[in-house]
C-alpha cells in the first residue's frame, strides 16, 4: 500500500484531502500540531477525523508558537469578525512560517516513515490570503526538501508536496468531501471558537465555510446543533 | 543596530558564527533547541556562550524530534565512534530534516523580530556529510523563505540565509574564532558526552575538532580539564 503524511487540522480542507487520500489508496501517516493555537479544540476535533477516517497513524506534536507571538491565532490578540473577503491585506490570523514549521516536520516523518509524498489542504481560491498557502510557495518548499533529506540525497525518491484542493472553490471542495462521505459536523474550521468548541460564524475560515455550503444549497452542519 | 536570528547550539561553529556576528555589528537574536538530543547538555553551554557574547534575546524552542527517531542522535543507537571521515556515506547520526526545522524556526522568530537576516554555521569541508549543511541546500531554503512570509511578500525586505564558515576547513574555523576571541573551552560538540558533560574524543564531531585545533598547532581545550 502506497503511504503518505497528511498535515491534518480537523478542519474542513484537511478532512477533505485525507477523503481523497483514502479514496486514492493511500495508506495515512498523519500529522497534527499543538501549536498554542487559541482554537486548540481542533486537536480533538483532528483525533476524531483520524480515528473515522482510519489513519495508519496519527501523530501530535507540541511546538510553542505562542513564545513567539505576532499572530491573532497565537497571542493576545483579536480575531477579525465579519471582515471584507475581498480585502487584499494580510490578516492578522496568519501564524509567521506556520505551513513552513508544519512541512519541516511532514519532511522529518516522511524520511522516518519512508515514504516521499506529503498531502496538504492549501487552496488559493476561497482563503485568507496567507502565503504559505500558494502554490509558487508549495513548489519552492518541494524543491527545497528535494535538496534537505537523506532520503532524496541519496536518490531513494522525490519529494512531491501535494495539494489537491489548491485549485478548488470553497463550494467545490464541500461538494467534492460530500460525494466522498465527509460528515463535516464533525470538523471544526474556527479560528475562535467558544471553550465548548462552538464555532464564532463571524472570523475568516467560518465566513468562507458558511458560503461554500450556501453554494451547494446547505447550511453548514456545524451550526446546526450536531457538533457545536 | 542591524537585528539577526543565529541558530546557536553550542558548539565550536555557532559560537564563532556568533562572534563573527559581533565584529559585524549586529544585535544577535538566539535561538537554540530542546529537540531530544542525547547531548542535551549542549543546551546549558549555549546558555552559556549567548551570555558571554551578550546576545539580545535567546529562545530555546522544545521540539520532541524523538517522537519521530531515526537517528542515533534522537533514538537508541549507538553513536559511530572513531568513523573514518573519508567515508561518503551519510552517517546515522543525521537527524532527518533536522536544519529544515531549525530554519524554519528561525524564520518565524526574524518575522516577529523584524530581521531579514538568517545566520547558521554550517560548513562543508570538515563536515559529516549531512546535506542540509551544504550550500545548494541553503539557496533553495532561501528561495523557499522568500515566497513564504508576510514581510517578505509584502516586499518589506527579502530573507538572506548567511553561511560565513560555509567554506572554511575547520583549522581556519578555529584561526578565525581565536583571533575573535571565542574561548573554545566553553563551547561543546561532542555528540555523545558523559552525563557530566565530558566529550567523547571519538564521534565525528570530536574528531573534526582535535584535527582543527592540531592543525593551528593546539590541543582542544576541551580536552584540557577545563570544561570537561
Amino acid at each position: 500500500m502506497k503511504k503518505a503524511i497528511l498535515l491534518l487540522s480537523g478542519g474542513l480542507d484537511s478532512a477533505t484531502t485525507l477523503a481523497i487520500m483514502k479514496s486514492r489508496g493511500y495508506e495515512v501517516y498523519a500529522i497534527s500540531f499543538s501549536y498554542g493555537q487559541r482554537h486548540s479544540i481542533e486537536l480533538e476535533v483532528a483525533k476524531n477525523v483520524a480515528k473515522d477516517l482510519s489513519v495508519k497513524e496519527h501523530k501530535i506534536i507540541d511546538i510553542n508558537m505562542r513564545s513567539f507571538g505576532g499572530s491573532a491565532l497565537t497571542d493576545d490578540i483579536d480575531v477579525p469578525k465579519d471582515r471584507d473577503m475581498e480585502d487584499e491585506q494580510i490578516p492578522i490570523t496568519y501564524v509567521p512560517a506556520r505551513n513552513t514549521i508544519f512541512l519541516s516536520f511532514a519532511l522529518a516523518y516522511a524520511e522516518v516513515v519512508g515514504t516521499f509524498d506529503i498531502f496538504i489542504g492549501a487552496n488559493v481560491l476561497d482563503y485568507s490570503g496567507y502565503p504559505d498557502c500558494r502554490p509558487e510557495y508549495l513548489q519552492a518548499f518541494e524543491d527545497m526538501a528535494n535538496l534537505a533529506t537523506k532520503a532524496t540525497v541519496e536518490g531513494q525518491g522525490k519529494i512531491k508536496i501535494h495539494a489537491p484542493l489548491i485549485e478548488l472553490s470553497k463550494s467545490e471542495i464541500i461538494k467534492k468531501g460530500l460525494e466522498l462521505g465527509v460528515d463535516y459536523a464533525n470538523t471544526i474550521s474556527c479560528y475562535d471558537p467558544s471553550p465548548e468548541g462552538k464555532s464564532c460564524g463571524h472570523c475568516d475560515s467560518c465566513q468562507l465555510r458558511i458560503k461554500g455550503f450556501a453554494d451547494n444549497g446547505m447550511s453548514d452542519p456545524v451550526f446546526g446543533g450536531v457538533s457545536g
